[in-house]
Protein backbone atom coordinates (compact mmCIF):
# COMPACT_ATOMS: atom_id res chain seq x y z
CA UNK A 1 0.00 0.00 0.00
CA UNK A 2 1.43 3.67 -0.93
CA UNK A 3 2.25 5.56 1.91
CA UNK A 4 2.05 9.51 2.87
CA UNK A 5 2.90 11.38 5.36
CA UNK A 6 0.38 13.74 6.53
CA UNK A 7 0.92 17.37 8.25
CA UNK A 8 -1.40 17.38 11.24
CA UNK A 9 -2.39 20.35 13.39
CA UNK A 10 -5.69 19.44 15.03
CA UNK A 11 -7.51 22.26 13.13
CA UNK A 12 -9.95 21.73 10.07
CA UNK A 13 -8.18 22.49 7.45
CA UNK A 14 -5.39 19.40 8.38
CA UNK A 15 -8.55 16.80 9.63
CA UNK A 16 -9.55 17.47 5.91
CA UNK A 17 -6.46 16.79 4.35
CA UNK A 18 -5.68 13.76 6.58
CA UNK A 19 -9.39 12.52 5.05
CA UNK A 20 -8.64 13.00 1.32
CA UNK A 21 -5.50 11.52 1.74
CA UNK A 22 -7.14 8.32 2.67
CA UNK A 23 -9.72 8.71 0.19
CA UNK A 24 -6.64 8.70 -2.24
CA UNK A 25 -5.67 5.01 -0.81
CA UNK A 26 -2.77 5.63 1.36
CA UNK A 27 -1.65 4.77 4.72
CA UNK A 28 -1.21 7.46 6.42
CA UNK A 29 1.55 8.67 8.78
CA UNK A 30 0.61 11.99 10.63
CA UNK A 31 3.00 14.24 12.09
CA UNK A 32 2.37 16.57 14.51
CA UNK A 33 4.90 19.50 16.02
CA UNK A 34 5.08 20.66 19.91
CA UNK A 35 6.55 23.57 18.90
CA UNK A 36 5.79 25.82 21.91
CA UNK A 37 2.78 27.40 20.47
CA UNK A 38 0.48 28.48 23.09
CA UNK A 39 -2.51 26.77 21.91
CA UNK A 40 -1.10 23.55 22.80
CA UNK A 41 -4.61 21.92 23.04
CA UNK A 42 -4.92 21.84 19.32
CA UNK A 43 -2.29 18.70 20.24
CA UNK A 44 -4.76 16.63 21.66
CA UNK A 45 -6.85 17.85 19.01
CA UNK A 46 -4.25 16.65 16.76
CA UNK A 47 -4.64 13.27 18.83
CA UNK A 48 -7.66 12.97 18.11
CA UNK A 49 -7.87 13.39 14.45
CA UNK A 50 -5.57 10.79 14.31
CA UNK A 51 -6.92 7.90 16.67
CA UNK A 52 -10.76 8.25 14.53
CA UNK A 53 -9.04 8.33 11.27
CA UNK A 54 -6.69 5.29 12.28
CA UNK A 55 -3.69 6.94 11.29
CA UNK A 56 -0.88 3.94 10.62
CA UNK A 57 1.18 5.96 13.22
CA UNK A 58 0.94 9.48 14.80
CA UNK A 59 4.61 11.21 15.45
CA UNK A 60 4.98 13.98 17.87
CA UNK A 61 7.74 16.39 17.24
CA UNK A 62 9.18 18.37 19.75
CA UNK A 63 10.65 21.72 18.36
CA UNK A 64 10.76 24.80 21.30
CA UNK A 65 10.44 27.68 17.97
CA UNK A 66 9.44 29.78 21.25
CA UNK A 67 13.26 29.66 21.68
CA UNK A 68 13.60 31.37 18.26
CA UNK A 69 10.52 33.59 18.99
CA UNK A 70 8.99 36.20 16.40
CA UNK A 71 5.40 35.32 16.64
CA UNK A 72 2.53 35.66 18.61
CA UNK A 73 1.84 32.14 18.52
CA UNK A 74 5.10 31.12 20.56
CA UNK A 75 5.67 34.56 22.55
CA UNK A 76 3.67 35.23 24.85
CA UNK A 77 4.41 38.85 25.08
CA UNK A 78 2.89 39.43 21.51
CA UNK A 79 -0.97 39.75 21.68
CA UNK A 80 -2.67 37.67 19.32
CA UNK A 81 -5.03 40.32 17.24
CA UNK A 82 -8.53 40.13 17.23
CA UNK A 83 -9.22 41.52 14.08
CA UNK A 84 -8.00 40.62 10.39
CA UNK A 85 -5.23 42.65 9.36
CA UNK A 86 -3.76 44.13 6.33
CA UNK A 87 -0.07 42.32 5.09
CA UNK A 88 1.56 39.54 7.06
CA UNK A 89 -0.02 38.70 10.52
CA UNK A 90 2.03 38.80 13.90
CA UNK A 91 0.55 35.24 14.09
CA UNK A 92 2.79 34.58 11.25
CA UNK A 93 5.30 32.00 12.36
CA UNK A 94 8.88 32.48 10.87
CA UNK A 95 9.45 30.06 8.32
CA UNK A 96 7.03 27.18 10.37
CA UNK A 97 5.92 25.89 6.93
CA UNK A 98 9.63 25.14 5.74
CA UNK A 99 10.59 23.68 9.25
CA UNK A 100 7.35 21.48 9.34
CA UNK A 101 7.78 20.40 5.69
CA UNK A 102 11.26 19.52 6.16
CA UNK A 103 11.01 17.45 9.28
CA UNK A 104 8.17 15.06 7.09
CA UNK A 105 10.18 15.04 4.16
CA UNK A 106 12.73 12.97 6.47
CA UNK A 107 10.29 10.88 8.06
CA UNK A 108 8.75 10.60 4.60
CA UNK A 109 12.17 9.71 2.88
CA UNK A 110 12.77 7.15 6.27
CA UNK A 111 9.09 5.68 5.27
CA UNK A 112 9.92 5.30 1.42
CA UNK A 113 6.67 7.29 1.26
CA UNK A 114 5.55 8.67 -2.13
CA UNK A 115 3.85 12.13 -1.11
CA UNK A 116 3.59 14.52 1.73
CA UNK A 117 0.33 15.88 2.42
CA UNK A 118 0.14 19.71 3.93
CA UNK A 119 -3.63 21.66 4.36
CA UNK A 120 -2.14 24.64 3.28
CA UNK A 121 -4.34 26.68 1.39
CA UNK A 122 -4.55 30.19 -0.42
CA UNK A 123 -8.35 31.16 -0.64
CA UNK A 124 -9.55 31.52 3.36
CA UNK A 125 -5.91 32.28 4.75
CA UNK A 126 -4.04 34.20 6.72
CA UNK A 127 -1.52 35.66 4.43
CA UNK A 128 0.79 33.49 5.57
CA UNK A 129 3.87 33.24 2.46
CA UNK A 130 4.33 30.23 3.23
CA UNK A 131 0.58 28.82 2.21
CA UNK A 132 1.12 29.98 -1.56
CA UNK A 133 1.30 27.72 -4.28
CA UNK A 134 4.67 29.23 -4.93
CA UNK A 135 6.07 28.11 -2.27
CA UNK A 136 5.00 24.58 -1.93
CA UNK A 137 6.44 24.16 -5.50
CA UNK A 138 9.89 25.62 -4.70
CA UNK A 139 9.68 23.46 -1.70
CA UNK A 140 9.08 20.19 -3.72
CA UNK A 141 11.89 21.10 -6.83
CA UNK A 142 14.29 22.25 -3.12
CA UNK A 143 12.97 18.47 -1.58
CA UNK A 144 13.69 16.59 -4.85
CA UNK A 145 17.27 17.74 -4.50
CA UNK A 146 18.00 17.50 -1.20
CA UNK A 147 17.15 13.78 -0.72
CA UNK A 148 18.62 10.60 -1.76
CA UNK A 149 14.90 9.60 -2.65
CA UNK A 150 14.95 12.37 -5.26
CA UNK A 151 18.29 12.09 -6.56
CA UNK A 152 17.54 7.55 -6.54
CA UNK A 153 14.51 9.11 -9.12
CA UNK A 154 11.82 8.51 -6.66
CA UNK A 155 10.68 12.10 -5.97
CA UNK A 156 8.50 12.64 -2.50
CA UNK A 157 5.56 14.70 -4.14
CA UNK A 158 4.06 18.10 -2.16
CA UNK A 159 0.45 17.02 -2.40
CA UNK A 160 -2.02 20.25 -1.55
CA UNK A 161 -5.71 18.94 -1.80
CA UNK A 162 -7.05 22.04 -0.08
CA UNK A 163 -4.74 24.99 -1.84
CA UNK A 164 -7.38 26.34 -4.24
CA UNK A 165 -11.16 25.45 -1.82
CA UNK A 166 -12.58 27.99 -0.07
CA UNK A 167 -13.51 27.28 3.75
CA UNK A 168 -16.87 26.23 2.77
CA UNK A 169 -15.86 23.79 0.34
CA UNK A 170 -13.40 22.51 2.44
CA UNK A 171 -16.02 21.61 5.25
CA UNK A 172 -18.09 20.01 2.77
CA UNK A 173 -15.16 17.60 1.45
CA UNK A 174 -14.80 16.68 5.06
CA UNK A 175 -18.36 16.22 6.05
CA UNK A 176 -18.40 14.09 2.64
CA UNK A 177 -15.62 11.65 4.47
CA UNK A 178 -17.40 11.76 7.56
CA UNK A 179 -14.84 14.06 9.55
CA UNK A 180 -15.75 14.60 13.00
CA UNK A 181 -15.18 18.33 12.79
CA UNK A 182 -16.10 18.30 16.81
CA UNK A 183 -12.32 16.48 17.45
CA UNK A 184 -10.54 20.14 15.45
CA UNK A 185 -9.54 23.08 16.79
CA UNK A 186 -8.76 26.37 14.92
CA UNK A 187 -8.78 29.24 17.47
CA UNK A 188 -4.99 30.47 18.15
CA UNK A 189 -5.95 31.91 21.35
CA UNK A 190 -8.23 28.89 23.14
CA UNK A 191 -8.49 28.87 26.94
CA UNK A 192 -7.16 25.99 29.44
CA UNK A 193 -10.44 23.83 28.43
CA UNK A 194 -9.68 23.94 24.65
CA UNK A 195 -12.47 26.45 23.64
CA UNK A 196 -12.28 28.82 20.88
CA UNK A 197 -11.76 32.69 21.27
CA UNK A 198 -14.23 33.33 18.54
CA UNK A 199 -12.24 36.63 17.77
CA UNK A 200 -8.91 35.22 15.91
CA UNK A 201 -8.40 35.45 12.18
CA UNK A 202 -8.59 31.14 12.59
CA UNK A 203 -12.00 31.62 14.69
CA UNK A 204 -13.41 34.05 11.80
CA UNK A 205 -12.27 32.04 8.69
CA UNK A 206 -13.46 29.21 10.33
CA UNK A 207 -17.12 30.28 11.41
CA UNK A 208 -17.32 32.05 8.72
CA UNK A 209 -17.05 28.97 6.53
CA UNK A 210 -19.61 26.55 8.16
CA UNK A 211 -22.17 29.64 7.72
CA UNK A 212 -21.57 29.36 4.19
CA UNK A 213 -21.51 25.55 4.28
CA UNK A 214 -25.00 25.83 5.63
CA UNK A 215 -23.79 23.54 8.73
CA UNK A 216 -23.24 23.86 12.39
CA UNK A 217 -20.32 24.43 13.59
CA UNK A 218 -19.75 22.00 16.67
CA UNK A 219 -16.79 24.59 17.52
CA UNK A 220 -17.19 25.04 21.48
CA UNK A 221 -16.42 28.90 22.41
CA UNK A 222 -15.55 30.82 25.40
CA UNK A 223 -18.17 32.15 27.51
CA UNK A 224 -17.29 35.60 26.70
CA UNK A 225 -17.18 35.26 23.40
CA UNK A 226 -20.91 34.59 22.93
CA UNK B 1 26.29 46.14 11.72
CA UNK B 2 25.24 43.63 9.58
CA UNK B 3 24.11 39.92 10.88
CA UNK B 4 24.48 36.69 9.56
CA UNK B 5 23.45 33.17 11.26
CA UNK B 6 26.51 30.82 10.72
CA UNK B 7 25.83 26.51 11.28
CA UNK B 8 28.04 25.37 13.20
CA UNK B 9 28.06 21.70 14.05
CA UNK B 10 32.11 21.47 16.01
CA UNK B 11 33.93 20.61 12.99
CA UNK B 12 36.37 21.79 10.88
CA UNK B 13 34.27 23.10 8.10
CA UNK B 14 31.86 24.99 9.99
CA UNK B 15 34.97 26.83 12.09
CA UNK B 16 36.02 28.05 9.55
CA UNK B 17 32.45 29.15 7.72
CA UNK B 18 32.33 30.94 10.73
CA UNK B 19 35.68 32.81 10.59
CA UNK B 20 35.37 33.72 6.73
CA UNK B 21 31.84 35.10 7.86
CA UNK B 22 33.63 37.38 10.75
CA UNK B 23 35.95 38.13 8.18
CA UNK B 24 33.28 39.64 6.02
CA UNK B 25 32.02 41.85 8.46
CA UNK B 26 29.16 40.06 10.16
CA UNK B 27 27.97 39.83 13.23
CA UNK B 28 27.60 36.14 13.66
CA UNK B 29 24.53 34.79 15.21
CA UNK B 30 25.65 30.54 15.61
CA UNK B 31 23.36 27.69 15.41
CA UNK B 32 23.67 24.39 16.22
CA UNK B 33 21.64 21.12 16.63
CA UNK B 34 21.13 18.36 19.63
CA UNK B 35 19.26 15.90 17.15
CA UNK B 36 20.53 12.71 18.63
CA UNK B 37 23.55 12.65 16.76
CA UNK B 38 25.85 9.67 18.51
CA UNK B 39 28.89 12.05 18.23
CA UNK B 40 26.95 14.20 20.53
CA UNK B 41 30.29 15.54 21.91
CA UNK B 42 30.34 17.48 18.76
CA UNK B 43 28.09 19.90 20.34
CA UNK B 44 30.68 20.46 22.92
CA UNK B 45 33.18 21.09 19.98
CA UNK B 46 30.82 23.55 18.82
CA UNK B 47 30.59 25.52 22.30
CA UNK B 48 34.46 25.92 22.23
CA UNK B 49 34.52 27.09 18.65
CA UNK B 50 31.77 29.66 19.15
CA UNK B 51 33.35 31.11 22.45
CA UNK B 52 36.88 31.45 20.66
CA UNK B 53 35.01 33.29 17.94
CA UNK B 54 33.62 35.42 20.17
CA UNK B 55 29.80 35.09 18.54
CA UNK B 56 27.08 37.14 19.28
CA UNK B 57 24.89 34.85 20.56
CA UNK B 58 24.81 30.54 20.24
CA UNK B 59 21.86 29.08 19.94
CA UNK B 60 21.37 24.84 20.81
CA UNK B 61 18.26 23.24 19.55
CA UNK B 62 17.00 20.74 20.24
CA UNK B 63 15.39 18.24 17.80
CA UNK B 64 15.08 14.49 18.10
CA UNK B 65 15.69 13.08 14.60
CA UNK B 66 16.49 10.02 15.76
CA UNK B 67 13.19 9.45 16.60
CA UNK B 68 12.80 9.69 13.23
CA UNK B 69 15.92 7.83 12.27
CA UNK B 70 17.09 6.13 8.90
CA UNK B 71 20.86 7.10 9.30
CA UNK B 72 23.82 5.53 11.38
CA UNK B 73 24.33 9.11 12.64
CA UNK B 74 21.24 8.73 14.82
CA UNK B 75 20.62 5.09 14.64
CA UNK B 76 23.05 3.11 16.93
CA UNK B 77 21.49 -0.10 15.39
CA UNK B 78 23.62 1.15 11.97
CA UNK B 79 27.17 0.84 12.38
CA UNK B 80 29.58 3.89 11.00
CA UNK B 81 31.31 2.43 8.04
CA UNK B 82 35.20 2.32 8.06
CA UNK B 83 35.37 3.20 4.47
CA UNK B 84 34.79 4.93 1.88
CA UNK B 85 31.67 3.61 0.15
CA UNK B 86 30.42 4.51 -3.66
CA UNK B 87 27.07 6.07 -3.71
CA UNK B 88 25.09 8.09 -0.95
CA UNK B 89 26.32 6.41 2.21
CA UNK B 90 24.33 5.17 5.68
CA UNK B 91 25.52 8.17 7.62
CA UNK B 92 23.46 10.48 5.53
CA UNK B 93 20.65 11.77 7.61
CA UNK B 94 17.71 12.37 5.43
CA UNK B 95 16.83 15.78 4.61
CA UNK B 96 19.48 17.21 7.67
CA UNK B 97 20.61 20.01 5.68
CA UNK B 98 16.90 21.00 5.12
CA UNK B 99 16.16 20.56 8.11
CA UNK B 100 18.94 22.98 9.59
CA UNK B 101 18.72 25.45 6.99
CA UNK B 102 14.84 25.85 7.79
CA UNK B 103 15.91 26.53 11.72
CA UNK B 104 18.63 28.97 10.49
CA UNK B 105 16.14 30.60 8.18
CA UNK B 106 13.25 31.32 11.15
CA UNK B 107 16.12 32.52 13.29
CA UNK B 108 17.51 34.58 10.49
CA UNK B 109 14.14 35.86 10.30
CA UNK B 110 13.52 37.32 13.75
CA UNK B 111 17.03 38.56 13.60
CA UNK B 112 16.50 40.33 10.39
CA UNK B 113 19.90 38.85 9.75
CA UNK B 114 21.07 39.04 5.97
CA UNK B 115 22.80 35.96 5.20
CA UNK B 116 22.95 32.42 6.42
CA UNK B 117 26.63 30.33 6.17
CA UNK B 118 26.77 26.88 5.57
CA UNK B 119 30.25 25.00 5.25
CA UNK B 120 29.01 22.68 2.80
CA UNK B 121 31.52 21.21 -0.06
CA UNK B 122 31.21 19.84 -2.90
CA UNK B 123 34.73 18.32 -3.52
CA UNK B 124 35.67 16.67 0.19
CA UNK B 125 32.88 15.36 0.63
CA UNK B 126 30.82 12.80 1.67
CA UNK B 127 28.47 12.55 -1.30
CA UNK B 128 25.44 13.93 0.81
CA UNK B 129 22.52 15.08 -1.70
CA UNK B 130 22.14 18.25 0.55
CA UNK B 131 25.58 19.27 0.38
CA UNK B 132 25.48 20.18 -3.70
CA UNK B 133 25.22 23.77 -5.31
CA UNK B 134 21.72 22.42 -6.97
CA UNK B 135 20.56 21.90 -3.63
CA UNK B 136 21.75 25.48 -2.13
CA UNK B 137 20.08 27.15 -4.84
CA UNK B 138 16.75 25.42 -4.63
CA UNK B 139 16.75 26.22 -0.63
CA UNK B 140 17.48 29.72 -1.38
CA UNK B 141 14.57 30.16 -4.17
CA UNK B 142 12.39 28.75 -1.66
CA UNK B 143 13.42 30.87 1.09
CA UNK B 144 12.83 33.65 -0.56
CA UNK B 145 9.01 32.74 -1.21
CA UNK B 146 8.26 31.35 2.23
CA UNK B 147 9.47 34.07 4.59
CA UNK B 148 8.24 37.81 4.57
CA UNK B 149 11.08 38.84 4.32
CA UNK B 150 11.49 37.58 1.23
CA UNK B 151 8.14 38.87 0.36
CA UNK B 152 8.94 42.37 1.70
CA UNK B 153 12.04 42.48 -0.98
CA UNK B 154 14.67 41.34 1.75
CA UNK B 155 15.67 37.72 0.57
CA UNK B 156 18.22 35.69 3.10
CA UNK B 157 21.05 34.78 1.34
CA UNK B 158 22.52 31.59 1.65
CA UNK B 159 26.64 31.81 1.25
CA UNK B 160 28.79 28.99 0.91
CA UNK B 161 32.15 29.95 1.24
CA UNK B 162 33.47 26.20 0.90
CA UNK B 163 31.52 25.38 -1.84
CA UNK B 164 34.64 24.71 -4.11
CA UNK B 165 37.59 24.06 -1.79
CA UNK B 166 39.26 21.52 -1.36
CA UNK B 167 40.05 20.74 2.33
CA UNK B 168 43.50 21.67 2.11
CA UNK B 169 42.63 25.34 1.13
CA UNK B 170 39.69 24.93 3.69
CA UNK B 171 42.40 24.47 6.24
CA UNK B 172 44.91 26.79 4.83
CA UNK B 173 41.98 29.67 5.10
CA UNK B 174 40.90 28.95 8.90
CA UNK B 175 44.81 29.59 9.60
CA UNK B 176 45.32 32.02 7.65
CA UNK B 177 42.42 33.55 9.86
CA UNK B 178 43.67 31.69 13.49
CA UNK B 179 40.91 29.39 13.53
CA UNK B 180 42.21 26.67 16.82
CA UNK B 181 40.90 23.55 14.72
CA UNK B 182 42.03 21.54 18.14
CA UNK B 183 38.77 22.98 19.19
CA UNK B 184 36.93 21.38 16.23
CA UNK B 185 35.95 17.56 16.25
CA UNK B 186 35.28 15.68 12.41
CA UNK B 187 34.56 12.64 13.39
CA UNK B 188 31.36 10.36 13.19
CA UNK B 189 32.24 8.03 15.76
CA UNK B 190 34.47 9.71 18.84
CA UNK B 191 34.89 7.75 22.01
CA UNK B 192 33.50 9.18 25.29
CA UNK B 193 36.11 11.34 25.81
CA UNK B 194 36.10 12.90 22.51
CA UNK B 195 38.58 11.38 20.17
CA UNK B 196 38.34 10.64 16.59
CA UNK B 197 37.95 7.12 14.97
CA UNK B 198 40.48 7.53 12.40
CA UNK B 199 39.16 5.53 9.85
CA UNK B 200 35.51 6.79 9.05
CA UNK B 201 34.70 8.96 5.86
CA UNK B 202 35.05 12.24 7.84
CA UNK B 203 38.24 11.28 9.57
CA UNK B 204 40.02 10.27 6.56
CA UNK B 205 38.71 13.20 4.20
CA UNK B 206 39.99 15.37 7.56
CA UNK B 207 43.08 13.59 7.56
CA UNK B 208 44.29 13.90 3.80
CA UNK B 209 43.43 17.63 4.13
CA UNK B 210 46.15 18.32 6.72
CA UNK B 211 48.52 16.05 5.24
CA UNK B 212 48.19 17.78 1.57
CA UNK B 213 48.19 21.32 3.55
CA UNK B 214 51.29 20.14 5.16
CA UNK B 215 50.62 21.25 8.14
CA UNK B 216 50.11 19.35 11.47
CA UNK B 217 46.37 17.88 12.49
CA UNK B 218 45.87 18.70 16.00
CA UNK B 219 43.12 15.59 16.14
CA UNK B 220 43.19 13.27 18.87
CA UNK B 221 42.72 10.05 18.65
CA UNK B 222 41.77 6.83 19.66
CA UNK B 223 44.67 4.46 20.88
CA UNK B 224 43.89 1.87 19.05
CA UNK B 225 43.53 3.95 15.98
CA UNK B 226 47.25 4.80 16.11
Amino acid sequence: MKKAVVLLSGGLDSATTLALAQEQGYACYAISFDYGQRHRCELDAARKVAEAAGVVEHKIITLNLDNIGGSALTDTSIAVPHQLTKGIPVTYVPARNTVFLSLALAWAEVLAAEAIFIGVNAVDYSGYPDCRPEFIEAFATMAQLATKAGVEGRPIRIETPLLHLNKAEIIQQGLRLDVNYANTLSCYDPDEAGRACGRCDSCRLRAAGFTQAGVADPTRYQPESN
